[in-house]
């Protein structure tokens, strides 16, 4: 109802009078006017005039589903959105969510999260109404041992995602960070449930810096920026995530139909990591090597010094200033 | 308390005076008293008598925590029990409860499932008080991809156990079927919760046939058989599952200590499989080949006839009759 009210204030420039919206909606006047405060309770900024009716004339910075909705361009992928004005972290909820059965490409969406969640443990700073913080539910029928596979998809992905909403042009760093100028911009985290021959669900939760005005404290190892702070000015969240969730379904599609090899191509196209010399660091040690490829189930391959190649499916990637 | 009753009646052959329990336990003898209507209840025999006391004649035939902790040589293995007379499924438990923070080695044992579950989403028949039916959670740190030996090592601790509690030699069918004279008598399904780099927990089922009286219908594609049916008589489940935990423990504590080649080696040694000309059904192809070997990940080694090797990741194995 109160998308159906949305739209019709939103096709006309001046104002529906309230006898209107009731006979088209075919609701009480007083109905109509509950669902205006409604909706000026979620942030719309509707004008209310006496005999001339109700106009909108601002809609919230809010990734409300019925914004979302509008204008994307995508057949199955955020189709179904679970909005959270807060929430711990979007892959817990997700996670639940797969578990009870929701759909393939169900999404959950917040706009702060008190735990979001990094790799190994880390946190990921969600500061409220910043940034764009989502998780995607997949159901793949490929095998458990492909599952790294969508990380680097879901990174091409939100790469074309941002290229096209905003022109700025990122760089991958292995496995599963996005940077601009040497500054992390998006995180990606992918979670999966399953047994030793199939997947039961994938969850895959990316975090954006969008509007975030100063740079992320420094008690993190890499630096961090938003996409304001590369343009100089913001950015609308809403456009970042429909263009992303388009490209996510875009890359999936691709992926089952055609298979992985041109989105690895494309990866490294946008890698940031490949052709350099690199640390990598684990729980204890540290290898070193020039970043010579990706393989298709997302390890990286270390060329070291003595020639030999090293494989590293899990780790943090250094670049040492110290080179060879 | 119902602990220690028991153990009180236990130390005794003869009776205990209803005063004397009352004294050593400090609690009054009307407790005493529901004390031993509750342990009846969970199928303990006790004979009263009056003047005499009471007198444990019989234990019952259930798989209860105080049973399998008594004479169970473990150090963590089994130590946490979740027992249920009924359930779904013991993994489904096992999977909520590690979801919820429960320590590794915690067990959940029931004496029926009604939806028991088998690979690639078969059913596991689980007839009350017939079999064992019980899911380990473990929380490994190596990485998600290392995670399908947890179903092998499963395999080669369960074979132990069934040889130490009923000196009968199984042979494993790749990569989770134990095998007695050609007949199905464990299953095992191993399931995982992960991100890309680490395990959140895995948790694995394992199902026994022990006191089958039947042969399971004919409705599956291969014979099952039970340890009593090739014993012809009974078995102690309690004493199956007991061994099989201690060897579980063992199994795991090697691995972690000093990897998996040995326990591979023994995979081999007890396999159904190796050096057999065998057919592997996909979802919709199906390839044949001698089984050469098994990998550290735990994929099939197929040897075709043209000489190449066919790598399998997942799949069913068939033995075709027409060899070659």
């Amino acid at each position: 109802m109160k998308k159906n009210l949305l739209d019709l204030l939103a096709a006309k420039e001046g104002y529906v009078s309230g006898e209107d919206i009731s006979q088209e909606l075919g609701v009480s006047r007083t109905a109509v006017w509950k669902q205006v405060r409604s909706l000026r309770e979620l942030g719309y900024d509707i004008d209310a005039q006496p005999r001339q009716g109700y106009r909108l004339r601002l809609r919230p910075d809010r990734l409300l589903p019925a914004e979302i909705a509008r204008g994307l361009n995508t057949g199955w992928m955020g189709r179904e959105v679970v909005y959270l004005e807060e929430t711990d972290s979007t892959n817990e909820v997700a996670k639940k969510l797969a578990r009870e059965g929701a759909r393939e490409g169900t999404i959950v969406v917040a706009e702060h999260q008190s735990r979001g969640k990094g790799r190994q443990g880390r946190q990921w700073e969600s500061p409220p109404y910043s940034g764009v913080y989502f998780t995607v539910i997949l159901r793949p029928s490929f095998a458990p041992r492909y599952a790294p596979r969508a990380t680097l998809m879901a990174a091409v992905a939100v790469a074309r995602g941002i290229k096209r909403s905003t022109g700025l042009e990122v760089r991958i760093k292995w496995p599963n960070d996005i940077l601009l100028n040497e500054g992390k911009v998006v995180g990606i985290l992918t979670e999966m449930s399953s047994d030793m021959d199939s997947i039961h669900h994938l969850v895959i939760g990316i975090g954006i810096n969008i509007n975030h005005e100063i740079q992320i404290p420094s008690r993190y190892r890499y630096p961090a920026t938003s996409l304001q702070s590369e343009l100089k000015s913001p950015v609308s969240r809403l456009e970042v995530l429909q263009r992303c969730l388009e490209e996510l379904e875009k890359c999936y599609d691709e992926w089952v139909k055609d298979g992985f090899a041109n989105l690895l191509d494309e990866w490294r196209a946008m890698s940031h990591t490949l052709g350099r010399w690199v640390k990598v660091n684990f729980d204890e040690a540290a290898v070193e090597g020039t970043a010579e490829d990706v393989e298709e189930d997302g390890s990286l391959l270390l060329r070291q010094k003595d020639g030999s190649i090293f494989r590293v499916v899990a780790g943090e990637v250094l670049f040492p200033k110290t080179a060879k």
